[in-house]
């Protein structure tokens, strides 16, 4: 089968591209000497985690446990669930954690460390355990320069049923830089934070093993890691417009995107519209901050997906998308383009399967670990 | 079951609510002399659909084929595909209209007309198809007061192998409306633009035999609909914060909420994080035009849905919400909170079910129709 058979909306994966991009970031990993546990919200696909953990350690991040369990269940023996955990998950963290060696949590706050004692305890088990502080980002985690950071760290070391792995942080306000230079020197005051918390919490006699950091802006242009042992990118196998325009990818490097087709045309008012909405490509407004006439993607052509000019997705609603510009004069109801998303993650979740292409040649089809 | 025993985030429908939603839009259709054919796009689910087509013809308006193949297997027998139909889509059309008394297709281009015209010659069929007219939203759709949709019409009403319904509208501009009477205003426009357009057609001995408009806003407010055969709103089912916002409802009328778990507090920051974020929300940004600070959702609580004053969900990246102000002094991680949606038709799209609740009870699960 080739793409041009194949119906839309739809989600095309090129592998080629995806490829080199696992190889550059295990290749940047084992360079600067960290464990690479990659984030699978990107795809939530078997095969995608399979080639971005091939020559590393095979760990992985997951975003729901829904991902949890069916990693476990497809043979992924070392998973991180990087949301703070609640306390009415924990039943299931036990449940999936029984089947592989290691599924560790995230918490932030006393309650949650209560909860985890209460239920390993009554399980007689032990369960894997990371801080979560907040270098920046302003969502969850402590304050790494807090009393308070060092205490839950003197909790969580200290606790007979928790095993505590570590600070974890993620730098997600690095999606806010211009360019690499600046992620470059958010991804030095995470790491710098980081190990400033290790230091203090060392000084009091707590020993935090290991420091997990990581985004895709920041470990696409960081250049020394020291003091720190794993990272978790996860959009990097995939890139978006977004990534290209903070300068963590170029536009030839973006490995997914949504295959559509014009289902009106109106030259005359340089506008047509495709099959292609929100629920194809979601609503995330896109790189603003760099550049405000961004649309809802890149149009690229079908086949070797060049830019074609002139053409803007400038708004989407549940099933149509608008295409405005010069270039909608060469477009016809039947035509069909592809659109580099503006957000890769959201865009995939979108879809209840991911064709994986070479060229122009379908040659697999992935199903993403939907819902939670 | 209760609410209390669900995982989350999960899509609560309050059948109350909804049931009450039907009753008033299917009133205001007998009320106005219109048929009434809703959007299912709102909920996809076969359930709701039954009951807001209760005491009408049973006719239904979709969004994608694979909606209109779901609904046709499940007993709708007279469906509208209301996006423009792409040629390569054809084939799918004629093999789910041949289940079922009809299913109807917009063009708005001659290029699909002629697809059209040899399909159904090829099949020797007839196929059904409106006339998408534009009044206004600059999206699908020729101008009603243009002589080349007077041309299209004509090519409709002659030719052998198609039978056709009519004009069809939608006035999606009625969403950038400040209150009801606004939206009022908007559909007096929408139907005496298409009335016009069917006189002028009737002038040229063409006969356009219906109208047929419709949104959720517009039919709310229209108090006149004189000449109109049909009307096909959606959201009115469940509502949403963006509709209260623009006078469609009140926010008691919302039947669509997701339930969500605190899992970070930090009452000194005035800060929480929920484990709902843009996959089970969407990033839709809400009525901004009539409320700039409007966040990604209203915050209710979990029993009864009254408000929770001081707390705004002012940021959502993939699986996380980040809640702001006072109200986050009461909340700890495992606090339950709902969350009504910006826009419920495409937070409802996020998830694979839907729990449909009766005050705090769980008395069934609906599985909306995904993908294309």
């Amino acid at each position: 089968m080739i793409i041009a058979e194949l119906h839309t909306p739809c989600a095309l994966v090129d592998l080629d591209r995806l490829e080199a991009n696992a190889v550059a970031m295990a290749e940047r990993a084992h360079r600067l000497g960290v464990r690479l546990r990659p984030h699978v919200k990107t795809h939530k696909c078997i095969e995608a985690a399979r080639i971005q953990t091939a020559g590393h350690f095979g760990g992985i991040t997951v975003s729901t446990l829904a991902e949890a369990r069916g990693f476990a269940h497809a043979g992924f023996r070392d998973i991180t669930y990087a949301v703070p955990i609640a306390p009415q998950k924990l039943a299931d963290v036990v449940a999936i954690g029984s089947l592989i060696d290691r599924l560790a949590v995230l918490v932030d706050h006393v309650t949650t460390i209560q909860a985890i004692e209460e239920t390993a305890s009554s399980h007689s088990i032990t369960l894997p355990v990371w801080l979560k502080l907040d270098c920046g980002l302003n969502r969850a985690g402590v304050d790494p320069a807090s009393d308070h950071a060092i205490a839950l760290a003197a909790r969580l070391a200290r606790t007979e049923h928790i095993d505590f792995q570590g600070a974890l942080t993620h730098a997600g306000q690095s999606y806010t830089a211009r360019s690499r230079e600046q992620a470059a020197e958010i991804a030095c005051d995470e790491v710098s934070a980081t190990r400033s918390f290790v230091n203090r919490a060392a000084k009091d006699g707590i020993v935090v093993p290991e420091i997990s950091i990581g985004s895709t802006p920041t470990m696409t242009a960081a250049e020394n890691l020291d003091g720190v042992d794993e990272i978790r990118p996860g959009n990097y196998l995939f890139f978006d417009e977004f990534q290209a325009a903070i300068g963590s990818c170029v536009i030839a490097d973006v490995a997914l995107s949504v295959l559509a087709t014009v289902v009106s045309a109106f030259p005359e008012k340089r506008r047509a519209v495709i099959d292609a909405g929100a629920l194809a490509l979601s609503k995330d407004p896109g790189p603003i901050h760099v550049d405000p006439h961004c649309g809802f993607g890149r149009i690229v052509a079908v086949e070797d997906q060049h830019a074609l000019p002139g053409l803007r997705l400038t708004s989407i609603s549940q099933e149509h998308g608008v295409l405005e510009g010069p270039g909608t004069a060469a477009l016809r109801p039947g035509t069909r383009i592809r659109i580099l998303p503006n957000h890769s993650c959201l865009a995939a979740a979108c879809f209840e399967s991911l064709v994986a292409v070479r060229e122009v040649a379908v040659v697999d089809e992935w199903r993403p670990i939907r819902g939670w």
